[in-house]
């Protein structure tokens, strides 16, 4: 059982955010990039402070055994603290998405109908060992009008605590509620717990980091989730892709680089085509140190790879590694994707326009291409500027999201004493 | 533990479901809407066998002692199923919300983003004892590209059982897959709670009926929930509100149609206007029979009143009984509604512009008005032809909601060979 003077010092902070995201809600624009400015401000003023906490945290990590990779996500320098500060100043420069009209109306009895966007009100993070997220996730919900608090997860709890204090000092000068940014966890693991249970004070929660957190987010929330996730993505070499184009993009979209969630794992190839097409597109991967995990047929034509099991086909690898299948045909390869894809992107490479438009209309995924790498999947490229994550639910937002996906919407209605008949 | 033969029997049910889904998502909506058409035709053919069916759940019903609120909603006769079927063909009448374009861009690339409305694939529905909502539902499914899987409760077992079989042979007719709609009654509570778990088979689930139904669903499920909640109902009488507005509006939000969510329940009072309005206002309710729970100060002004407690601000009360509080100030009603509102519907009754304004941007409501009555908040009122339910949560869908509340995205992107550099 969670302590309960514990938990009653929780709800008054998740009360206190509430209360700050009233005062967010009609924050103005300029009220609101001030505030982002100071934050900028305010990382560059703390520097030592903040690196002295991280190099805490990372003596913490190393004395704990934290792997390499994470030692790595978690340490912050000079260089890479003044990348954050930049960041934030490019949430300035984007569109304010609060107060928005979506659509309206004016109704045969006069009443005026109109949809705008509001914020959520208290927007829940909670991710693993990377103090980037805390800047990151404060910066676009505070410009979205929302209050954050943040469970950032105890192995970088010195440096978040540190990067809260750092935001909160630019809040006080902006006249803005500290409370608008708070982290959690001092109340450790039951802290998080907590907040998936928070209905009532937090509106929408949005976790980050491995497909593992993301699940028990996902399956424990009582509070609305929005899910970014794991992406085994696919291309299509369909009977009449070009050479050059299939060796190019799946080239781009497996090596530009690997550990991200668009980034290609599994190659699937018609049968008509694959003499014509695999030689050339894997040597080129093989010639940027890629291991080629392929079928029976495939390695008949490739034969410098490795046997694929099963599997492979549901794995997100997130390194230089891909899976290679010769299918029948654009059914089998539909099938394939239906039964392995975790829905984030695909991509057919294609002459033949009935083909390129079943496979656009059929393959259900967040997002779906034609003659195209599937890294261009993001916020950025899709020029939304913000990356908030790239949602694989279906529910409020899918694919890449931008501010407005941090939003709300609210009906307005004006009248003049109309009642109804 | 749930038997596992039930359990595969349920899965294969709602892979079935899921094959369905794939079917309609690429349905034309000719087909869809020859679908709809043959159902309400085919409701009129078997009404000999669907009244039987209901006679029967009637009759177990008054064995089982269910009272004759229940009994009422669900009591099907000819006029009733006539009412059903010109339902499901006023939604023939309406947009195809599947394949609208909600946005797209070029990018500098030449690369062609468009995203567009896809249906989520199998929607969920939990339902009691309302055989109307299996037709409704099943119809608003099916337009918008979804299969649906429904569970009504036994108490409508076999009227439900008989409607889908209904439902399914007027789809067979039209060459749609049958298992586009399902009951899955037959596994009684485990059957639901298994729908609740589905992730991978379920898009989306929505819960239609009492609030203990709804929290229970949003509480338990596993799958992402449309929330349509209740509604405690505000209007606020502010300094200048106007006599005769006040008391015509109060009077339709009040009487109109008292048991359904967007009814006034609680009607709050500026000191300053209470003494001239309070009289006539609660006049014209007292002489439609509506009880007034009133505080204090409003008993003071109008005796004809029951003393008002602590649990009048939070009850919904779906009948002819109104809470009234007298409150100091603006401030004062805002923060009655922040504490007691479910967020569905508040107006505010003015005619100073600067008061309204604020009224408008510090309720957080799903709709909020000025000078209107409470009941507009609709479906059919805002012109979107079906009511698939007003929604109180804040992700996805707010407010009433249409056919495309019932759809999610999918982006696009066609091109000519990109890859990212």
């Amino acid at each position: 059982m969670p302590d309960s003077a514990l938990l009653v010092s929780l709800t008054d902070k998740l009360s206190a955010s509430r209360d700050a995201a009233r005062v967010l809600a009609t924050a103005t624009t300029a009220q609101k990039n001030d505030a982002l400015r100071a934050i900028a401000a305010s990382i560059g003023q703390h520097e030592a402070r903040v690196l002295t906490a991280n190099e805490l945290d990372l003596a913490n990590g190393r004395e704990n055994g934290l792997s390499e990779a994470l030692q790595d996500r978690l340490r912050l320098d000079p260089s890479r603290l003044a990348g954050l500060s930049s960041a934030v100043l490019d949430i300035v420069a984007l569109p304010d998405p609060v107060g928005d009209v979506v659509r309206g109306s004016r109704l045969e009895n006069g009443l005026q109908l109109t949809q705008v966007r509001v914020p959520f009100g208290v927007v829940g993070a909670i991710y693993e060992a990377r103090p980037n997220v805390t800047i990151d996730i404060a910066a676009l919900a505070l410009k979205s009008g929302n209050a954050v608090v943040l469970r950032g997860g105890s192995a970088a709890e010195n440096t978040n605590r540190v990067l809260v204090e750092v935001i909160q000092s630019a809040l006080a000068e902006v006249g803005l509620p500290i409370e608008s940014v708070q982290t959690i966890d001092e109340f450790g693991r039951e802290g998080a717990t907590e907040l998936m249970q928070a209905r009532g004070y937090v509106d929408v929660l949005v976790p980050r980091g491995s497909a593992q957190l993301i699940d028990t987010v996902v399956r424990e929330s009582k509070v609305p989730v929005i899910e970014t996730g794991a992406g085994v993505v696919h291309v299509y070499l369909d009977d009449s892709a070009d050479l050059t184009t299939a060796v190019d993009i799946v080239h781009n979209a497996k090596v530009q680089r690997p550990s991200v969630c668009n980034a290609l794992e599994t190659l699937l190839v018609s049968a008509a085509s694959a003499d014509r097409l695999l030689p050339d597109v894997l040597a080129k991967l093989r010639s940027s140190g890629v291991t080629v995990h392929a079928d029976a047929r495939a390695r008949a034509i490739f034969p410098d790879s490795v046997p694929a099991t099963e599997e492979d086909w549901g794995t997100e690898y997130m390194s230089l590694d891909i899976a290679v299948r010769v299918v029948d045909s654009l059914d089998e390869a539909l099938e394939h994707i239906r039964d392995y894809s975790t829905k984030h992107t695909e991509s057919i490479i294609t002459n033949d326009m009935a083909r390129a438009e079943r496979f656009l209309a059929e393959v259900d995924s967040a997002v779906v291409m034609v003659n195209a790498s599937t890294r261009f999947t993001d916020g950025g490229e899709f020029g939304f500027g913000a990356e908030v994550g790239i949602s694989t639910q279906k529910l409020h937002a899918r694919g890449p999201m931008g501010l407005p996906e941090l939003t709300s919407t609210k009906w307005i209605v004006r009248g003049s004493g109309q009642v109804r008949g």
